[in-house]
């Protein structure tokens, strides 16, 4: 067994649930064999580390801990990982990427040093970043990560002419969404969406059932229409309703919905308003799963940092179909966002391209 | 070695020059080695059994012969290959899949056995059936076989909003390209392909030097709008004009320049008697690299029998880019045309979809 590549798998049960904190996986390995596996806590709880080290208990004398991030030297809302570390015995640490939040990075790994703790750094880098990725944004652009999604024909269409979508991506990628909605901080949706599909934005397991967690709903409602009525409203979890209309108290009432006043531009939500707001809740990684105009102004605005896109292998044609990116758009196919770091994944009949917008 | 999958693989080498004869794919065998190869030659030459006979010459006597498809027992332009077979004193005959050719049908197999060869039918008949799949629309149905090909960006563009797409595709996906035109009988474009992108539809060779052999060039053009100094009327090879319009006398002094007068439908060319048009010509397998509205049509009237879409990653938006299917489109996805046996291929950092559409 690849010892990192198990702490990285362990540090994917982190996500969704502890923003703004790192999703990190750890292992305590004793003799060849592990004594120890933890992930990060929801914030307050425990560090990956530190709950690796607690379930080695005194087999961690003497034995080496993996860890995807590098371990926290600092006292926040928990005491430091490193004096955790120091204190266990641990022999070896092995870290996949420094964490670039100031108050720790490097700063872990010398102290370790120092106390003479052997240390080995950047193990499966590439691999631990991508649970990393969107803590890594928040804490070096103070800004969150935004990956959108959208579901298209292979003639590029998310609905035809009636708007009718359901279902053009099949049961496997359908499942899949639902994974990525538990793994995301939030889900973002333009109140078009709302109207249109009045969808649950849940996260569900196979039955259907939402999940015990939910990530946080976000409507993008300039004008505040969001139907009083809608799906989104009634369902676990809290809903925020991003909104330049300050007539808004009629929304006060209704349980776990949050309202936040973003100032306009060009007549819509300014984005980087929101994303300071998205940015101070707390908030490293939303799934912006909108139709085709909100897509469209985010990607105009260099503001989608990855793209999931499943493609169903049907034709759906016609003038006045849907698009999955709208906006502005480009001049030139030469000044198209390049998507760089493509990975495809059949789900069922449908494809999934998984990869990075170059926004430079 | 697998003896029918090499017959198949020669049958690829008729494909693009001997329609509408089937493309086929042909070994003699003797003492597991092979003695003869051959394949379809141009119309009024060799079919691709006597090309392996002939090569292996008097080896042929107690040897096996694998082919694609069912011999011949009929004079047409050249004589029957089965009396071929009998002469040559062939042991056994493998046979992949029947002729649908009323002319044939069961009768080479039934002639064989009569006669003393053994024969063995159906080896690996779904991968013979596809280079021989134009073949078996245009015999069965009496219409050619119709493939769409397209490449989009990964939100559904085939053209920016300035109507750029240079290049929307990769240099691997291109090079497909013409591999796909050298396969093919004819390439069909609309009128408004040519004004736009002035392209010269042959089929190149790497160093973009135009092949021996090019395929037809088929222009949809009702009001005979092809501007007189078109690359497309300067290529190598035969460019047919489809058009409404019989003031057509001007086109008629351009050298290796067709036209046909096809009637109207809904103010367009009928698609029915332009394929009337095509088979009588004796074209079996037409590409179509046409922009949205000729394919949306097509779409329509459920004229597409395959689809080769090419996907690549990058991100174009606008609300005035441009689609690869218009027309008039379905209202519900779950009228939407499917695709089937479905085969994605890596071309670079693209993703191409091949597959055959359901129009039931």
């Amino acid at each position: 067994m690849n010892y990192m590549s198990r702490a990285i798998s362990l540090s994917k049960r982190a996500l969704g649930s502890v923003s703004p904190n790192p999703a990190v996986g750890a292992l305590v390995v004793k003799n060849d064999k592990i004594v120890g596996e933890g992930w990060t806590q929801p914030p307050g709880q425990n560090h990956a580390e530190i709950m690796a080290i607690e379930q080695a208990g005194e087999l961690s004398k003497g034995a080496s801990l993996y860890t995807t991030l590098e371990p926290c030297n600092y006292h926040g809302r928990t005491p430091p990982c490193v004096t955790k570390i120091i204190e266990s015995q641990i022999k070896k640490v092995h870290i996949s990427i420094l964490d670039p939040n100031k108050n720790v990075y490097g700063q872990g790994l010398k102290k370790l040093q120092e106390e003479g703790v052997e240390t080995e750094l950047g193990e499966l880098s590439q691999k631990a970043t991508t649970n990393l990725e969107g803590y890594l944004k928040f804490v070096t652009k103070k800004s969150p990560f935004i990956t959108a999604k959208f579901a298209m024909s292979l003639d590029g269409k998310i609905a035809t002419k009636t708007g009718d979508s359901k279902w053009i991506s099949g049961e496997k990628s359908r499942r899949f969404v639902h994974q990525l909605r538990a793994d995301s901080d939030a889900i973002m949706v333009g109140v078009n969406t709302v109207i249109k599909d009045d969808p649950k934005l849940t996260a569900r397991n196979k039955s259907g059932k939402p999940n015990s967690h939910q990530p946080l709903r976000i409507v993008l409602d300039t004008n505040l229409r969001t139907p009083l009525n809608s799906m989104i409203l009634k369902q676990p979890g809290t809903t925020i309703i991003a909104t330049s209309n300050n007539n808004n108290s009629h929304f006060s009432n209704i349980p776990n919905v949050e309202i936040w006043e973003i100032p306009k531009h060009n007549s819509r939500i300014s984005i980087p308003d929101l994303f300071s707001n998205i940015y101070n809740r707390g908030i490293s990684g939303v799934l912006v799963e909108s139709g085709g105009t909100l897509l469209g102004t985010m990607f105009d605005q260099k503001s989608i940092d990855k793209v999931i896109a499943f493609i169903s292998p049907k034709i759906i044609g016609g003038e006045n179909s849907t698009s999955p990116v709208i906006g502005i758009g480009i001049d030139s196919v030469n000044n198209s966002i390049q998507i760089n770091n493509q990975k495809w994944r059949k789900f069922g009949d449908d494809m999934a391209m998984i990869g990075y917008c170059n926004n430079s």
